[in-house]
């Protein structure tokens, strides 16, 4: 996907900005210790309006109080603030507490003097992070109007601007965070969970409960939903476009003609990926947001279908590699008459144990790929010594045997961590814990660890299943052999793991059945 | 990678934000048409200094040329501003093209108006977005020094709000041009042109020749530069530890210690991953920067890092399943005694034919990874036959010809698009244009697109090499047979593309000669 040009990042370019109707009150905090102001005040300002929102006038009697009331409430707009109060300069110090202590530097504060000469007017302004500084006597009701308002209207500014910045921090988060998830459920989770976060630093506020839906389409017809929140998370399982609400097909047909909409109490967006590949964006019931808060919307859901892209992506290498090491594994196994799909269960089995063993969640995975290519170098035995009937005479049987460094041999010098991997594992799915087996000899751990685990694996399932040679073993019978050979051919302790995992060895040995 | 959490954010959260010294003036426009109130202001502004910068005063005598300078001057912090002069509300007018047309919502307006009955105060503050209103008698020297300084106060903050969400813009848009790139070239070039856009956006403004290197250190020693700029930049190649300059060696081995520092001139940050892998970002000679800019470098960072992780991590297994796919190839190629790097080559060939043909870059892709595995049916021939010494028994042909459909059954009915591929290419490697090929006598462009490439890819590579059966062909005869079953073996189209490439195809056997 490439990034629109910085000219149309704006989802709704159509409309203009406009002033959207705020809702709530501006909370304008009164700190006098004479009474009188307060009343003075409350008078000359109890109907005023500003942005659509009233005012709610707080009264504080000294600088103590107003340092509560401001604990209390995070979303003081102005504070009119007399200097004298508890002490010469009580108002003057509330001030540096204010942007100092408690790191506030959106409020405006107003500071009102009976006695300038307590505060003279030009040492105060640079002194002290005020806005505004007035003397009482020279404060009518119509000049404390214009100071409220010049004062609501710088708050408004820098509140959006902080607001939007938090809204971008998010969007930075969020979307650092789908890109760490390396599985499609991880992401679906983690989008879901970071989209009411997003719209929570929207001016629409705070949400529980989103109507959201978010969906690829591939060729029009394949539906695949990535999030869905809200009454449409019953969506989540909808494989197909035309499977959905008749509602959802009209407005997504919409969105394919418009791009993106607003329309009510409804938004949508679109991202073309490609002509057979698009995203599609729907959202429910916020009809409060502001042009900044889609554009906001819009920055994310660009980066998010970014992120998804990226781990489909790198999902679909990965699988297509797993599938590749299955076909030869087992394209290497049919040939020795050995078929279906045995080499995916050597794969799971060989996982599971070596998570039981401790190995690293990296390591676990490593040997989960490359154990299925453990009969490799079979491929360089011939088939007369392969598949002979009967019993392989001496010879043959050293032949036969020298498939493990043939194996080895072709996967080794790689840089490839799985490819080394596997290398070993061809040389070391014979050996024995003993010391017993071939082709070196080695013995305990001395034989690499995955080449133990394969060897496990390996062998637990071959003598589990039907081969053209023999029938499968009852499941009694491997086990008497796994606890007669535990020591001597395998492990032990990795075949104390096989037995504490039979449940989950059997379930695999199910699910990939012949 | 994960992010740190929420309240270890801050890069250098040892340090109080501070206020830096800042250069340059802060501009304030006086609009009047009386030229005395120029003079007066002037003379009570002329040496007021904020936030360690001094005043720059601007002078327009009308509200058109108060207009002009705006246009001039993006950077004007306050406007003193008159209501009456060209007209009796040019003030008034101004204020509406200031923040509306202009889109300037910044710079703060000061209404100063000599006729209060001809802008009634409440009215004007409610109607037009000023943010302050004065009477010229009431504006003594000492009131219009309060009010200047509460502007500025105001414009600063909303300045370096604006220049932290431009920031934070710029820090999403880099980010998303990483997290696109597919290449680790592609990746240093972004990260380099980047760079400078980003610091440009902080308080230390336009660089052009940053003094930058971005590394990652693997088990300590291992040094890989992801991007170097300015003096640095002849670090690109380095890949050892070791071999940086002292000076260079010492800060990262201080940035080990610390996790990050600010050290007079230089800047740095250290982010480990993992046990034996870390990234280090080394910058020097930006001594201005503010504790926000160093904030936006850190965030900028952990995505950066984050993006490049996920490139190295998709690289790694593409070429871990391009590496599988070789040496599988060519363990199948080996046991009919084909050695070397013939696959390879064929992958390499086949792509650059494909591009030729006008494939789709993805199936140029696909073919490369695919094409490798023509031959994978061979593992179910018998050795017997495709080893003999002499001519096969026309019994013998039927059964080595049956490798093209057994290569298709081994990979068929898989949803992997390079699986998919290779089956066909394995079914239709055979096939001659003429329809005179095997396995189904397909003619012309019945015969897969892929499988004629990987035909003629296959076959040019084979003649121009040794086998233990035959000695290379000299080119002239390979070419004089090519040009022999143009239309008959091969695609005519091809073979023309296989000429028009000769001199790159030869590039390709020199590069992977055996």
């Amino acid at each position: 996907m490439t990034l629109a040009p910085s000219e149309d990042r704006f989802l709704f370019a159509e409309e203009r900005p406009a002033e959207v109707a705020q809702h709530g009150v501006w909370k304008i905090l009164i700190v006098d210790d004479e009474p009188e102001v307060h009343s003075v005040t409350r008078l000359a300002l109890h109907d005023v309006v500003f942005a659509g929102r009233g005012l709610e006038l707080i009264s504080a009697h000294s600088a103590a109080e107003a340092e509560e009331v401001l604990h209390r409430h995070g979303d003081i707009a102005v504070i009119l603030l007399d200097v004298v109060m508890e002490t010469d300069n009580a108002g003057l110090e509330l001030i540096r507490r204010i942007r100092d202590t408690m790191r506030n530097s959106a409020t405006r504060i107003i500071l009102r003097t009976g006695q300038p000469g307590q505060a003279p007017e030009s040492d105060v302004i640079i002194r002290y992070d005020i806005n505004d500084y007035r003397e009482k006597t020279d404060l009518t009701s119509s000049h404390l109007f214009t100071a409220i308002y010049g004062a609501l209207r710088a708050y408004r500014d820098i509140n959006a601007l902080e607001h939007h910045q938090d809204g971008l921090e998010e969007v930075i988060a969020a979307t650092s965070a789908l890109f760490e998830c390396q599985t499609l459920r991880a992401f679906t989770r983690t989008a879901e969970d970071r989209f009411p976060k997003l719209l929570a630093k929207t001016t629409a506020g705070k949400f529980t409960n989103i109507d959201m839906i978010w969906a690829r389409r591939i060729n029009k017809d394949g539906f695949d939903v990535i999030a869905a929140t809200g009454s449409l998370r019953p969506l989540a399982g909808c494989t197909k476009f035309a499977d959905l609400p008749e509602m959802l097909i009209q407005r997504f047909e919409e969105l394919e003609k418009a791009g993106s909409l607003v329309n009510g109490t409804w938004l949508g967006g679109l991202y073309r990926e490609s002509s057979t590949l698009e995203y599609v964006f729907y959202m429910e019931g916020l009809h409060a947001l502001t042009p900044t808060d889609r554009n906001l919307l819009d920055v994310y859901m660009r980066q998010a279908t970014s992120a998804f892209d990226n781990l489909v992506l790198t999902q679909q290498i990965d699988e297509t590699q797993r599938e590749i090491v299955y076909r030869l594994g087992e394209a290497v196994e049919s040939r020795s008459q050995e078929t279906g799909n045995h080499v995916k269960r050597v794969a799971e089995i060989s996982r599971l144990i070596a998570r039981g063993a401790g190995l690293s969640p990296r390591d676990c995975d490593i040997i989960f790929y490359a154990s299925p290519l453990h009969d490799v170098g079979k491929i360089a035995i011939p088939d007369a010594i392969l598949n002979k009937a009967g019993k392989l005479t001496p010879e043959e049987w050293e032949i036969m045997k020298t498939h493990a460094i043939k194996g080895y041999e072709m996967l080794s010098n790689s840089e490839r961590p799985i490819l080394k991997a596997a290398a070993v594992i061809a040389r070391d799915h014979h050996e024995k814990w003993d010391g017993s087996g071939y082709p070196e000899g080695r013995r305990g751990e001395e034989i690499d660890i995955m080449g133990r685990i394969t060897a496990v694996a390996d062998v637990f399932d071959a003598l589990g299943s039907d081969r053209c040679y023999k029938k499968a073993w009852p499941l009694d019978d491997v086990l008497a052999l796994f606890r007669h050979e535990r020591g001597k051919h395998f492990d032990p302790h990795l075949v104390d793991i096989l037995f504490d995992n039979l449940e989950a060895v059997t379930e695999i040995q199910q699910r990939y059945s012949d």
